[in-house]
C-alpha cells in the first residue's frame, strides 16, 4: 500500500520522459546529445512532474495542456541537481556517476545550461507560457537561494572558498531552516502545483489552495528527508546514515531540535562534530546515538503533521475526483517514508 | 576617430546598467546582492546592447522599447564571462578577479544560475516576449556548442576531465573554425540586431538583414580578436600575446591558416608547441615569429574584409539615418582594430 502511491506516480510522471528528451535533443548538435541526455536517462521518481499531472486533472484540466510544463519542471529538478552535484562534489546519483564525474566540469557546466533553456522551450510550448516563464524564474531564483543558505548552514570545508568561510552561519535557527527548506525543496513543489493549475485555467483561488499544499508536502517532504538522512539504514535508502553530519549541514531539523534539547557536554560533542573533517565511524555512531535519545525525532514528525494537516485542508477546496485521492494519498505518505 | 564609434557605443551601450540592475536585484536575498551586481559592475563595452538600440532606431523603433532586451543580450553575454572563466580557470578578467576566483565556486556557479533568471525577467518586460524568448533560447544553445567546440580545439590540459582529453580534435578545418566562431561569438551578436528589430516591429526582411550584419560583424570581430591575440602588444590589449597558444587553442583563424602554409619542419614545431604544457617565453616568441613570417595574418584581414562587405551591403536594405550611420562606422572599424 504505502508503495503504491510513489509506483503509481513514477508511472504518471515518466509520460514526461519524451518531452524532456525532445527538449533537450532541440538545438543540440549530435555529438552533445549524449551528455544532454545522461542526467534524465539515469531516472528519478519523477515525483513533480506527476504533481503537475495530478494537479492538472484534480481540477478539470486535460493531461495533453500539462504535459509540457511537467517536463519543465523536472527538467528544472535535473538542472538543479547536475549543479548541486558539482557544488557538493557528489560522485554517485542514483547508482552512477553524476553528470561531472562522468565527463568533466566543463562538460557538466554546459550541460546544465543546456537544460536551462530546454526548460525555456518546454515553457514556450505550454499553455499561459508568459505567466509560467513568470513563475518558474521566480522559482529557479528561489532554488539558488535555498541551495546558497545550505551551503552557508555547512560548519566547515570549502577551503578553498573563502567566502564561504567567512559567511557561513555559527547558529541556524528554526526560523532560517524553514525558509531554507522552502526555498530549496518547497517552493519547486509548491510551482509544480501551481503550474498543473494554471494550464487547465484555474482560478486564482483554486490555484493558490493547489500552490498552498504543494508548499506544505515538500517542507513534509524535506523533513522526512532529514529524519531518513539521520535514521534510515542504507541498505534501504542507498545513502549512507548520517550523511548530513557527515557533510557538517547543520540545516537538518533533526540536527537542529536534538541541538536544542542536549545537555551541554553532549551539545558541544555534536556541534564539534560538525566542525570536523573528517570525522570516524565511531564518532558518528555516537552522534546518532545521542541524538536517538532526545525527542527530536518525534518533534520532527510532529512538525511534519501540521504541514501535512494544511496541505489536506487545502484540498478540500478542489472538486473530489480519482486525482484528488492521489494527492491526498501522497501526503499522508510523504512523512513516514523510510527511503 | 578610430576609437569614438566605440566610446559611442559604449556610452549608448551602458543605459541599460540600471536595468541589468534592476533585473539582478529582482528576488534576490540582501546578502547576494553584492556576488549578483559584481560581476556587471567590473563593467565592459557594451557593445551588444548598443547594437539592439542602434538596430531598433535604425529601423525606426524607440529606444524605450529597446532597453530592457538591451539589457537582456548584455545579461548573457556577462552569464558567458562568468561559464567561461570558470571553464577555463580565468582568475583576471578587465583588471579585476573573475567571480568565482573572488567568492569562490559554488558561489560563482549560483550567481551564473541567477543571471539567467534575470535574463528570462528582461525578456519578459519586452515587446514580443514569446518571440524573444525564442530567438535567445536557441542563441544560448548555440553559445554552449561554441564553447563546447572552443574546448574540444584545445590540444592539451584538462587531464582531470578525461572525457576532454578522448573527445578533443586531432586536426581543426576553416569549415570547423567558421562552425565554432559563429557559435561562439556570431549569433549572440547576430540575436542583438534581431532583438532590435523585433522590439521595432520591423518586417522579417529587414529583421534578417539586421540578423545577417550582425552575423557577419561577430565574426569579423571574432577574426580581429585572433589577429590581435597572436599579434597585440601586452601594454595595449591588456592580454598576454600569444594567449591562445598557451592556451592550446586551435581555434585560432591565424594559428589554423599558418599551420596551412608552413613547411613541415615549422609545422611540426607548432603543432607540437600547441600540445606542450608549459611552453617558454622563447618557444612562444619563435612560435609568434614563424607566423608573422606566414601570409596568415594578411590572409585572416582579407576574410574578414569579406564579412564586413557583406554586413555593410546588408545596411543598404534600412532607412538612411544616422543610427544606420553608426552601425556602418562600427563594421568598418571591427577589423582594424589593434585592442
Amino acid at each position: 500500500m504505502e508503495e503504491n502511491i510513489l509506483v503509481k506516480l513514477a508511472k504518471i510522471g515518466s509520460l514526461v520522459d519524451p518531452y524532456m528528451e525532445k527538449y533537450l535533443k532541440s538545438n543540440c548538435s549530435k555529438e552533445f546529445e549524449e551528455i544532454a541526455l545522461y542526467q534524465v536517462k539515469v531516472g528519478g521518481k519523477r515525483v513533480r512532474p506527476a504533481l503537475v499531472i495530478l494537479s492538472t486533472q484534480a481540477v478539470g484540466g486535460k493531461i495533453e495542456d500539462a504535459l509540457p510544463i511537467a517536463a519543465a519542471v523536472e527538467l528544472i529538478h535535473n538542472y538543479s541537481l547536475i549543479l548541486d552535484d558539482i557544488i557538493d562534489r557528489g560522485e554517485i546519483r542514483r547508482g552512477e556517476p553524476t553528470v561531472w564525474k562522468k565527463y568533466g566540469l566543463s562538460m557538466a557546466i554546459l550541460a546544465a545550461v543546456h537544460y536551462r533553456e530546454a526548460i525555456a522551450e518546454a515553457i514556450n510550448d505550454s499553455k499561459h507560457p508568459l505567466k509560467l516563464h513568470d513563475l518558474l524564474v521566480k522559482t529557479i531564483k528561489t532554488l539558488v537561494e535555498g541551495e546558497r543558505l545550505d551551503i552557508l548552514f555547512e560548519q566547515t570545508g570549502r577551503f578553498n572558498e573563502p567566502y564561504v568561510v567567512e559567511n557561513r552561519r555559527k547558529v541556524v535557527t528554526l526560523d532560517e531552516y524553514f525558509k531554507m527548506v522552502y526555498a530549496k525543496t518547497g517552493a519547486l513543489i509548491e510551482a509544480s502545483c501551481r503550474a498543473g493549475g494554471i494550464v487547465a485555467d484555474a482560478t486564482s483561488d483554486v490555484i493558490n489552495a493547489l500552490g498552498t499544499y504543494g508548499r506544505n508536502i515538500g517542507i513534509a517532504f524535506q523533513i522526512a528527508d532529514d529524519i531518513i538522512d539521520i535514521f534510515g539504514k542504507e541498505e534501504k535508502t542507498g545513502k549512507a546514515q548520517g550523511k548530513d553530519i557527515i557533510e557538517h549541514k547543520m540545516g537538518n531539523i533533526v540536527i537542529l531540535l536534538s541541538l536544542d534539547e542536549l545537555k551541554s557536554g553532549d551539545k558541544e560533542f555534536l556541534l564539534s562534530l560538525l566542525k570536523k573533517e573528517p570525522i570516524s565511524g565511531e564518532e558518528l555512531k555516537k552522534a546518532i546515538e545521542l541524538i536517538a535519545n532526545t525527542s527530536a525525532r518525534d518533534r520532527a514528525y510532529e512538525i511534519g503533521e501540521k504541514y501535512l494537516t494544511e496541505a489536506l485542508r487545502m484540498l478540500e477546496k478542489l472538486p473530489e475526483n480519482d486525482a484528488r485521492k492521489d494527492l491526498e494519498e501522497l501526503a499522508k505518505f510523504i512523512l513516514y517514508r523510510m527511503f
